[in-house]
């Protein structure tokens, strides 16, 4: 089983949908499907008068402010236009999708922080209503329900926080511990560059895998976003995913190729080679 | 097994969603969960500059034109912003609610009609690239497996057209058409009027009950867009559906007083009757 994320990025709009449909529809290993939607709800949250706003934490973190009407234009974004528009172009394609939010079956619930503290445009602000949080639970009974019946999940964040209270997550977060708690054989991310890269301007400079039992050369070649990828992705397969791919989600078949060792590949070689026999 | 229809008015927002979950978390039944968004429709599409295009029909139908920047609104009003909203205050209540379109899972398949003829502000138009339909293809699969393993199914249009693009179809058609093919005990509309009213303007003139085999009474009373509800509900009822009730979604235990009796009720007398014994 495999677990795909597919970016929100702007670089994979609709008309990437349709290469990884195109892969879906051949692939004979069952899949579920996480998506981001970030592109699309900076687009309308702009359109409706309420543009992103940027709060950098004392850490140097920055996250984005998530008010209930910025909160409204997330599930429009990420459950409504994306989601659906996504699984009609699998539909389409012969791939028999059922599109959820995290929401939906109590998939991820967590614990919202309303108060937001951090400096925006140099200024320090305490902002309060934020809809943001932390998961603390996952639970997959629902898509394995649907992988046991041969539906393809596809999934999005937001998750639930309490008292009904959607609440924004991080997908790649959403996706790792999705394939954490399915025991996925692979994650896959996709986004807009080829892979992991030691000099982020340049997409030669791509690391082709990484040993979980020695990342340290990785690690010391990472910067910022990229150390959190790497870390998270040796996190995963220590708790028994098969491998981590990063892929790039803007080519023609991304998915065969991610599999066929394209991008960059975490996994702990000294368990493939005792699974194959210890040669 | 009930479906629940709940309307898109602005009369049943998110104040109402609350009424409904309480109701829900205490029934023993299965129940399918339907809704609408018009409402929520209407006002994102005018705040992004896309108000309402009614067309009438040479045969008088009024109907909304729809193209793609539309139905992306569409999208995002009923499957993002009501579907998720409303499926996170059931869950808050302990309801297991999981919120799909008609689009996952093959729910329903639709024909679209692209060209859209007749008068707008009493200019004639021919409007290509509408995204109406009409349902051809109920497939209630996904929505029995989520039944038969504890989950309360919330659905919403759009449905599916042909090569992945999406088709605005009639919340109401759709509700029926599912209760149809799951052979509902009870089919339960809810909306912003106490029932089926003799004069519209006058909620004292409800009627209470028709009977599927003298409907002359209610049918010879009725006007307009009721006498197509009216000839919908006896249609289900004629179809194996136990019950059609319009009820009112505006008040506080919305389900338990529709079942109980306020409303419109349409049944079949004489088969209730043979039923408990021919009494």
């Amino acid at each position: 089983m495999l677990v795909i994320k597919i970016g929100g990025g702007a670089a994979i709009g609709e008309g990437g949908y349709t290469n990884f449909a195109e892969d879906l529809a051949a692939i004979t290993e069952p899949v579920v499907v996480v998506h981001g939607g970030n592109a699309e709800f900076s687009d309308l949250s702009t359109r409706l008068g309420m543009p992103p706003r940027m709060i950098t934490s004392s850490s140097g973190r920055i996250t984005r402010y998530t008010d209930a009407a910025t909160m409204d234009s997330m599930l429009m974004a990420y459950c409504g236009k994306v989601n659906k528009r996504l699984v009609a172009t699998l539909r389409a394609a012969g791939v028999n999708a059922v599109g959820l939010s995290a929401i939906d079956g109590g998939i991820a619930v967590g614990r919202r922080k309303p108060v937001l503290r951090g400096s925006e445009d140099g200024k320090t602000k305490v902002l309060r209503d934020d809809h943001a949080g932390t998961l603390e639970t996952i639970d997959p009974s629902v898509v394995q329900l649907l992988l046991q019946n041969g539906y393809t999940p596809v999934l999005t964040p937001p998750a639930l926080g309490a008292e009904g209270v959607p609440i924004n997550v991080d997908g790649d977060k959403l996706a790792l511990e999705l394939a954490t708690a399915l025991q996925a054989n692979g994650l896959l991310f996709f986004s807009d560059t080829p892979g992991l890269l030691r000099d982020r301007h340049d997409e030669s400079s791509l690391i082709d895998e990484i040993d979980t039992s020695s990342p340290e050369s990785a690690l010391g070649a990472a910067a910022g976003r990229m150390v959190v990828k790497v870390e998270a992705a040796l996190g995963a397969v220590d708790r028994g995913v098969g491998r981590v791919v990063f892929a790039d989600g803007r080519i023609a078949n991304p998915i065969q190729a991610a599999l066929n060792g394209q991008g960059t590949t975490v996994r702990r070689t000294s368990a493939v080679a005792s699974q194959t026999g210890g040669q």
